[in-house]
């Protein structure tokens, strides 16, 4: 009884608090049309308008990197070649022929973050694949450096120029190709938008089988090409085992035809696999095919707050056990994330007191009754056992969304008292929490966090998927701070290296992470990489500066 | 109320086939033992004696094939350099000084079809990783030619040697190393056999995301270099996105440390991948980890016919909406496979009527009751659509092991009139079924198939794992015959050719498909994996003669 009787406390409280914790889920709405170039065209200008021109360069940031002089400088006889062959204006924004379109340049240039800026002087947007292998190949043969652009929404400074690099854009190749109703496999373009890729499933009653902040912006194929991990790898698995196909080209402007469109097909080495994370450092993703999941017709949402981490370990293990085949997230955020969170959205927090951790789960399932049973009978166990202290549920879509907040609030709020220290790793459950835990007490050791400006951090947070083991920490700064930085690196790459995790769970390493691997890769595994490179990118042309 | 009626008379049919249709699912035992070394041992000597000594050589069944005389032949200093290197008698079975083991040989160098037989003289069984680098190093550089075996339970002959390629046999190296129980990652080495680590699994909650027929005798480290498909791919996906680290040594000695044991990693090219399906021609995987999934509290099968293959489809696409996430297996048998069945088992059918078309579904999940309440709402729905004509439900372990028993008894019954010409192909689902009646049409025209001894020909039947549009066409024959095998190929392989469909879905090619894999590869891709061999194997000692 005395699990009843702690959930019907939960239940005032949340009602209290906004959120209903009757159990009702709601089907997931699929009525969105498909509008895939318009929808790319307004989310490139929504970052055009948010671009702000002057942000520092990468070469002022980074200045030990030398622009490598083997690559050519680009002349009117590359530009014309390359109008000649792309046609119209849509195709070719030129600033080498032409300095009144330098501006237009700067979308392309900057990434969103405003941390990576590029000195391209010539973008390219190929229509085809024809297109693109005819382009790779011309600067290859002419020692021309490019950097493949989907969305460029990418955090590690993948997807804009360092120097004078060429950027080849893939939004013009933004169609769905095929899809199999029985089977859920989708062939389309890898400059698909997300979001308009997942709202064409949502009608056909399938999802995409990942799902990310950015699906408003990024591309399929960016996705593809670094390996997105997201908020559906814990119900779905990763790209190597749902994208079917690839079809990309390598620098020499050969053409890889994978684009298989069936699960099982055992004929010779799995090539395509090595573009999948590849960063766009041996070829060009242009089309893709993807086994897609049938969409739920139910989904839950459950906000708990938990004592201590190996509550939420317990909580986590029941889940997994309870819920079995619905869980599709168990997210973990610590007290100081939603104290942040609380601070800058000034939103009614949905439990009534804080508790050291808080887990958000999710579960997807084709029968909303089933579900809501299960979920409801996992709450009475957690709680009568006082695995969880408190918790709430959903009761409809804009209480879902408001849960979801609070995790997802997390990125934005940690910015907002001027900058902040960003780590996406991966660790064995066990020792997770504890990086957090390490980072803050040396921090506080060195007398640099506090309430007022002396100090140079504001919080150290921590949150992620705790369902694929991996944590985000954030080091909230009131300014980016030398001091601060010395006690963060190398000590947080070598905690990671001491408890074999990953320095990059799912962000790549881009230019950010590239002269880390060695805390994640051993010399044999990074001479086997650039074994790879050399092997498909003799010349080095592709996406210089970056990866390994 | 007609669906009501339907299902009362499927109940009343089972009952009196012995089959009771009561919703009643059982727990999946999980009280097995590890004992890793015991059944290995077993398995080999099983194998051992079920061989047919005067087996065909491989040399005579394709004598085109030449031994490449640059590999050296085994000289006394070669095997005494082994024995002083890998220690006791255990770990070298020598037939190059000691011609009185030639006999023990044998197993080693048959396939267990007895269809493909090698002239090997020497078997190594290393124990550590270090010796398998030893002894790559040792042949690679002396030339020597090596096959990598484990369970040697593949279908292609690619486990076996064709001329006197010194075995690596794994199965000394058979432990678990890891486990944890949160995350559901395992560590094991190659040699350990499936059904070993299936059990080990099963004590402790999980299971191995892969199930096939050989379990009892194949290793994990087989089944990745192959990339074994099997039973529960539909459910848990393939093994390029359940694997999440690779041990591998490459000829040159090179050990690839890539074991990571969580699921997120973007640091870097994904090398192990190309390990997957490469069927030991790069390297030997010596160790792996993989992400394992909950074992199902409840596991429901249930048996259909069905009056045309469109209604098959419509089944399957009810079954995936429906089932959704419990939905762990969809098998398609046609009628004549069900015919091949009853005549060499004499078993009493489940059903009372033939139909053209049966379907096997298992369902797995966490909640028996509503696992049962999904799959009764299924079945009342297809019969009340009149999709499914007649079905029955297991009601306990021995009734579900005897419906399976339907659909794994084709391989075996096919084969039982003198011999089988098979096919693993892959096919989109609207045309998978059209390639048994096109072969069958033409084997009819050319009037060799009958009832009388006379024909070649006893039936064309079609099977397979219909969830992963994966067909298995077997041919099955009194004898084998020239006329037959002109009909089929390439006749066969055109046709998959023609509907983009694979010749080799789960077998692989060794070295029965080498030389078809154009059929579904373009020169392109075929140009780029040899480039692949020649990069990490440019001597060519691994596994020569197959593959690509």
């Amino acid at each position: 009884m005395a699990s009843r009787t702690r959930i019907s406390r939960a239940l005032a409280r949340a009602e209290k608090a906004g959120i209903s914790a009757a159990l009702n889920p709601r089907p997931i709405s699929s009525a969105f049309p498909l509008a895939a170039r318009a929808i790319s065209t307004t989310a490139v200008r929504q970052f055009r308008t948010s671009v702000v021109r002057n942000g520092k360069f990468t070469t002022d940031s980074y200045p030990e990197i030398k622009r490598n002089e083997k690559f050519s400088q680009l002349s009117e006889d590359h530009v014309k070649y390359f109008k000649e062959l792309l046609g119209g204006d849509a195709a070719v924004i030129d600033a080498v022929t032409n300095e009144a379109l330098a501006e237009d340049l700067e979308p392309f240039n900057l990434d969103w973050m405003r941390k990576y800026r590029g000195h391209c002087r010539l973008v390219l947007k190929p229509g085809s694949t024809e297109e693109v292998s005819k382009v790779l190949k011309y600067c290859n043969d002419n020692l021309l450096a490019v950097v493949p652009q989907g969305g460029n929404t990418g955090l590690v400074g993948g997807s804009v120029p360092v120097f004078d690099e060429i950027v080849i854009n893939m939004s013009r190749m933004n169609q769905v190709h095929s899809f199999d109703d029985v089977s859920g496999v989708l062939t389309a373009d890898a400059g698909a938008v997300l979001e308009v890729v997942d709202n064409y499933l949502a009608e056909k009653g399938y999802i995409f089988p990942l799902d990310l902040a950015a699906k408003g912006s990024c591309h399929i194929g960016g996705n593809v090409a670094t390996n997105a991990g997201g908020l559906r790898l814990l119900r779905y698995g990763s790209l190597h085992g749902s994208v079917l196909g690839i079809e990309a080209v390598l620098p020499d402007g050969t053409i890889v035809d994978d684009l298989f469109k069936l699960r099982k097909n055992n004929t010779g080495y799995d090539i395509k696999q090595l573009f999948i994370g590849a960063e766009g450092t041996i070829g060009i993703i242009t089309k893709l095919s993807i086994h897609c999941p049938q969409r739920s017709n139910a989904v839950n949402v459950a906000f708990f707050g938990l004592e201590s981490y190996e509550k939420v370990q317990e909580a986590f293990r029941e889940a997994k056990g309870q819920l079995g085949e619905i869980l599709s997230a168990f997210e973990l955020m610590d007290n100081n994330s939603q104290e942040l969170v609380k601070k800058v959205t000034k939103n009614n927090f949905p439990l009534e007191n804080a508790y050291p951790f808080y887990c958000l789960i999710e579960t997807s399932g084709s029968n909303a009754e089933h579900d809501n049973e299960k979920l409801e009978t996992f709450l009475e166990d957690v709680m009568g056992k006082e695995i969880v202290s408190d918790g709430v549920v959903a009761q409809d879509e804009t209480q879902l969304k408001s849960l979801w907040g609070w995790r997802e609030g997390i990125s934005e709020s940690s910015g907002a008292f001027g900058g902040v220290y960003k780590y996406d790793v991966s660790i064995p459950l066990k020792s997770l929490y504890r990086l957090v835990e390490d980072v803050k007490a040396k921090i506080e050791a060195a007398g640099l966090i506090g309430d007022t400006d002396d100090y140079p951090v504001v919080d150290v947070v921590g949150y992620g998927h705790m369902g694929d083991s991996n944590l985000h920490l954030n080091v909230c700064v009131r300014r980016y701070d030398k001091q601060v930085e010395k006690i963060l690196e190398p000590y947080v790459f070598e905690w990671i290296k001491e408890h074999e995790g990953s320095i990059s769970a799912e962000h790549g390493l881009g230019l950010a992470k590239k002269k880390f691997i060695g805390y994640s890769r051993s010399e044999n595994m990074i001479g086997l990489m650039k074994q790879i490179k050399n092997l498909y990118d003799p010349n080095g042309i592709m996406n210089p500066y970056k990866y390994i």
